[in-house]
C-alpha cells in the first residue's frame, strides 16, 4: 500500500536537561518519513524555505522517501523553539515562526493522489481537510495527529477532518482536552462518535494505549538509560505505526498491536539523541533487537 | 508459604473528585491483608485504638486473616486525612495523627516468627527492622514499602532495613528520590546496590514496572471507566503480589510477572470504590475475569 505524509519539515531549537541544539532538522513530516521509510516507501508533502540546503536534503537521501511533493519556496522554513524540564513528557514551546508555512496550501502531485495510507501531521485542520479532498480515491487508512492549539482554536474544522479519519494519534492530555473525559475508555467512546474507529493515545515515557473496535492494547515505552531529546517521538511513533500498516496486508487487531510495538521501538531511537540523529544512524539489526526486547518486556505466559 | 504483614490499621478521611468520606477503615495492613487473603491466609501485626469496634472487625471476619497479632490499646487509632485532585496519581496529605501508633513496638507472637513471606508496610524503618530481627528464621521473601517521609527523615535506618529486603515496592517519584536517578533502569541498579534483588515501581494509573535479575516486565493498570478513590491501591497491589508468591512454589520470573498482574487486578477493584468497599464485596469470578482481561490487554502474538 502506498504511503503519504503531509506535515512540516522544519528547523528546531531545543533545550533539554541533556543539552541544547539550535537550527537542527525537525518537523512532523521529517520524523514521520524517516521512521516510516524503514518499513515502506513514503511520499512527503511539505514546504521548506531557502534555508533548507544540501545538508538537510542529505538526511532524506538514500532512503525510500519521495520528495517530489516537497515545495521549495523563498523565505525561511518553519522554525520551532522549545524546551523540556525534568519531566520529559511535555515540551514547553518558547517560539513558533510559521515563515513559509504561513501561506502553505498543499497541492498534491497527481502521483500522490492515490495513496492507500495517508498521514495528516499536526497542522491546521483546514489544510488537513484540503489534502483529504485532493485524494482521487478514499485511502484505506487516514491517520491524523492534532494538538491543543487546534482543539481550542479551530475546533469546527478539526471536527470536520476528524469525521474523515480512521486513526487519531493524540497525546493523553490533549485527548482529555478534546473529549472532556478523564478516563481513556470514555475518551475512546467520544472519539469514536467524532469519526475515528481507532485511537492511539500517546503517553510519553509511559508508552501508548491503543483502542480499536476489536479490542485494546496498552504498551509501555521501551526503557532507556538516558533520554536526550523527546522531540519527534510522537511523529516517529506514527511513522513506525503507519509504515507497518502500509507494509502489511492483514489489518486485524494483531497487526495494529505490532504496529504499536514498531512505533514504540522507532520512537525509542529518536529520543536517545537530539533531533533526527537517532533515526539517521539506525541499523535494521538495532530495530529488530529492540522489537524482540519489547516483546520480552510485556510478555507473560498464560497460566 | 506462611504470609505475615506488619503495617497500619487506620481510619481515613478522604476527599477525591468523586466525593468525600470520613472515618473509613484504611491503613496499609488493612488493604494488604484484604487483598492477600484472596490468595493465601495472612497474619496481621498492627495496633488499633478503642475506636476500632465491631464494625471494623467485621471487615476482616470470614476471611483467612489471622488477627492474633492485632494489638488493641486505649486511645485513638492512627488517622490519616488526605485529598486527591484531578491527577489521581498523587495524594496530598492534609493531616496525620499517629495516636496509638506513636508508641507502637510490634511484638511478634511466637506463631508469627516463622513466616516465609513477610511484608513490611510503609512504617518507620526502625520498626520494620525491629520486626525483621524478631523472625526466628530468615523468610524466603521480605517485601518492603516506604515513602519520602522516611527517605528524607530516616535514611540511615531505611538503608539498614533495605539491606535485609528482597523486594522493594515504591512509587515512581519516591524511587527517584531514593536513588537520585531519573530513569528506571538506573534506579534499579542503585536499588540493587542497596539490597533488594527485586524492584516494583508503582506508577499509579500507568501501572507497574518490575525489575528482577532475570528480566523486566512493565504492565499497565487495568483500564477503568471511573476511579473513585486511589487510597490503598499500592498496599492492595503488594497484597495481591505477595499473596500470589505465598501461594506459589515456583518463584521464577514468570511467577513474579503473574504476581504483578494479580496485584494490578486487585488494585483495580480497590480504586473503584472508596476505602475497602471494592475489596469487601469482591467475588472470585470478578477477580478471574479481570485477570484474563489483563492478559488480553497486554498480549501480542509473537510475529
Amino acid at each position: 500500500m502506498s504511503l503519504l505524509v503531509v506535515g512540516s519539515v522544519a528547523f528546531d531549537d531545543v533545550e533539554t536537561p541533556s543539552g541544547r541544539r539550535v537550527n537542527i532538522l525537525g518537523g512532523s513530516a521529517t520524523y514521520f518519513s524517516l521512521a516510516a521509510s524503514r518499513l515502506h516507501p513514503v511520499q512527503v508533502v511539505a514546504v521548506v524555505g531557502d534555508d533548507f540546503g544540501p545538508e538537510q536534503d542529505a538526511v532524506f537521501q538514500g532512503r525510500p522517501i519521495d520528495l517530489t511533493g516537497l515545495v521549495r519556496q523563498g523565505g525561511r522554513s518553519f522554525h520551532w523553539r522549545g524546551e523540556y524540564g525534568l519531566d520529559l513528557n511535555e515540551a514547553k514551546t518558547l517560539d513558533t515562526q510559521l515563515n513559509v508555512f504561513a501561506d502553505f496550501h498543499p497541492a498534491l502531485p497527481e502521483s500522490h493522489r492515490h495513496a492507500s495510507c495517508l498521514f495528516l501531521g499536526n497542522i491546521d485542520p483546514h489544510l488537513q481537510m484540503d489534502v483529504v479532498r485532493q485524494m482521487a480515491s478514499r485511502p484505506r487508512w487516514i491517520g491524523l495527529d492534532t494538538m491543543n492549539f487546534w482543539i481550542n482554536g479551530a475546533r469546527e474544522a478539526l471536527m470536520r477532518v476528524l469525521g474523515e479519519a480512521d486513526i487519531l494519534f493524540i497525546n493523553e492530555a490533549e485527548a482529555r482536552s478534546l473529549t472532556g473525559e478523564r478516563h481513556l475508555l470514555n475518551v475512546y467512546e467520544k472519539v469514536r462518535s467524532m469519526g475515528p474507529r481507532i485511537l492511539v493515545v500517546k503517553r510519553g515515557e509511559y508508552g501508548v494505549a491503543l483502542f480499536t473496535p476489536d479490542g485494546m492494547f496498552v504498551a509501555p515505552a521501551y526503557l532507556l538509560k538516558e533520554v536526550a531529546d523527546p522531540t519527534g517521538a510522537g511523529d516517529t511513533f506514527a511513522g513506525g505505526f503507519m509504515g507497518y500498516l502500509a507494509a502489511t496486508d492483514n489489518v486485524g487487531l494483531e497487526t495494529l498491536k505490532r504496529a504499536t510495538l514498531m512505533g514504540t521501538v522507532l520512537a525509542s531511537f529518536t529520543v536517545e539523541q537530539f533531533g533526527t540523529g537517532g533515526l539517521e544512524s539506525l541499523s535494521d539489526n538495532a530495530i529488530h533487537g529492540r522489537y524482540a526486547a519489547m516483546h520480552d518486556l510485556i510478555h507473560v505466559v498464560r497460566a
